[in-house]
């Protein structure tokens, strides 16, 4: 490799001490013209680039902010995403990003490894792996915001929507529509599926509320929220002897691998079966049918987690750790009210 | 912020020079056991994290490379990166990620800026805005490997589809189906629409192969690959007194859009209309119907990437550019041959 042009070998050219240089470089006004005009020359001369990444270090920053999510290729992630990014931008920030696969070890190394701690000053983090504790074994000076389900500490701001409520919703609308059977796709009985937990406990609560039960062999586990995965669950559940009459399904790629499912056996959405999803991702107001869904405000998310993030940063003293609520609401699309005339 | 514990802290704590104290965090072996304890418990005490950063610097790399694409929600570019981030990770590299939303001037600043250089030891980059002349007045120095619809200059490395062969192969498809009026969605005549414009000469091409003269009025520009692109010129087309009979679509997303149009017309597909897409996502082997697309070998397209920045980034003569033609290959699915018995 190229050995990079220093200070020193432009102090050397220009006939000055490096302090000059550094003042020239820096815009200090304690120089001559003559003397910065020198000192210019010599930089164009050798190329020389001020080291930003040295100066930053010097201060005690990167200027960069991690954001470590479980899979890229999620749509949920990548359109959250996209707004972390614009966020950060807007405040100064770079954004460096990694996808952990869910593997607890890498999640750990993330947080938990001062080695790789000046790379980054701070960290937006949707943990999938890792479990409560081992959020709170953490090196705790890092600044931290976690996304997604798990609860503040007191030591990191968390925030993302109150699931058990959305869940608890979009159940109540097949409720409402007089559904009787109403299966779930997507629970996960493990410590680390919190998300999937709670999601299923509103759709309990939903029929709870309603004073009725919901029937355990509908509610259907699967190791992740993908296409795949919501389409072997269909599957399942259409081979019962008394299929579902509503799904309930975990995330959109779930719901759209259903419907693939449902489509597939030449079954109508909604009248057979009706379907809700859940992440609002831009697929399903495109897909035949479009996905009724509980729709997070991603864009909240994204300027609130970098809004905290860049606040931890900057401060001497650490806030206390928030649990930031962020607002949600229902969309309803063909998936459950059918097509309309007026249907894009 | 906290300050940082220096080397000299825990120089000064363990009673040894700070030479001392690199050596031992450096592993070397020039000390005595009863210095190594003596230093060690000094780190312990003061939390002293070795500069990692600082230390890469001293070398003058970073450990990182750069990915910057125009849209990081665009599912071609999320499931690229995926595998790019894996790779990457096998050769001991973080990676930076960037989105730049096709801006020429935040694309240019990547490749040309000097100043944040020192953030990243490489860029696979996919450009958008930025023209092939653009690309040429880059920093010469900056490791770098180009992907999509550019060509190499000798200086940089290439990687990409046939396009051309690509979309004439998605044509003579349709065309193979006998049908006579065939649209294109995604034309872009601009300089900067390099893909799209490959992709309107392997249409034409097509045409003219079979002694044919595609109708101009069929051929529809769009600002994007999106969606919205999709669905908007489909309705256009839909409202011609002659509709077409077929449609290639520049990406898969263009023909979801499409297809949704057209379903939600009560047109029948492939019957009424077929649908080709390109890029292969996921979400095309998941929809109603699915989409026939021609499939980039994404996983070679990011293993060949990195595999060739880490080559740049190790040599002290850079290597010749070289123009790497990443496989790609047909997938006949619904949006052409229509539902069958075994379909998923």
């Amino acid at each position: 490799m190229r050995r990079e042009v220093t200070l020193r070998d432009v102090a050397e050219l220009a006939g000055v001490s490096s302090r000059t240089v550094s003042n020239v470089v820096n815009g200090y006004a304690n120089v001559t013209e003559r003397t910065r005009e020198r000192v210019q020359r010599a930089v164009e001369e050798l190329g020389y680039r001020p080291n930003v990444l040295a100066r930053n270090l010097a201060q005690g920053r990167s200027g960069q902010i991690a954001v470590v999510v479980p899979y890229l290729d999620t749509p949920y992630f990548s359109e959250l995403l996209q707004s972390v990014i614009r966020a950060a931008r807007v405040g100064g920030y770079n954004v460096l990003i990694d996808q952990t696969d869910g593997d607890p070890e890498h999640e750990r190394a993330f947080i938990a490894d001062g080695s790789r701690r000046l790379l980054f000053d701070g960290v937006i983090f949707s943990p999938l792996g890792l479990d409560q504790q081992a959020l709170t074994d953490r090196d705790p000076t890092l600044p931290l915001v976690i996304l997604g389900e798990r609860s503040s500490d007191g030591f990191f701001d968390h925030v993302g929507i109150d699931d058990v409520a959305a869940s608890r919703q979009a159940t109540e609308h097949l409720l409402d529509m007089g559904r009787q059977r109403i299966a779930a796709i997507g629970d996960q009985p493990y410590a680390t599926g919190e998300a999937a937990q709670r999601r299923t406990r509103g759709f309990c609560d939903a029929h709870k509320g309603r004073g009725l039960t919901p029937q355990e062999d509908l509610i259907i586990q699967t190791p992740r929220f993908n296409r795949i995965d919501g389409a072997q669950a269909m599957n399942h559940l259409l081979d019962l002897p008394e299929p579902p009459d509503a799904v309930f399904c975990y995330s959109d790629l779930v719901a759209l691998g259903a419907i693939r499912s449902i489509v597939s056996r030449g079954l109508r959405i909604p009248e057979d079966i009706a379907v809700i999803g859940y992440d609002d991702i831009e697929d399903g107001s495109y897909s035949n049918p479009t996905v009724t869904t509980i729709s997070p405000d991603k864009e909240w998310i994204a300027t609130t987690a970098v809004e905290r993030l860049l606040l931890r940063i900057a401060s001497d003293t650490p806030p206390p750790g928030l649990e930031l609520r962020a607002p949600h609401r229902l969309i309803v699309r063909e998936s459950t009210a059918g097509r309309t005339p007026d249907a894009r």
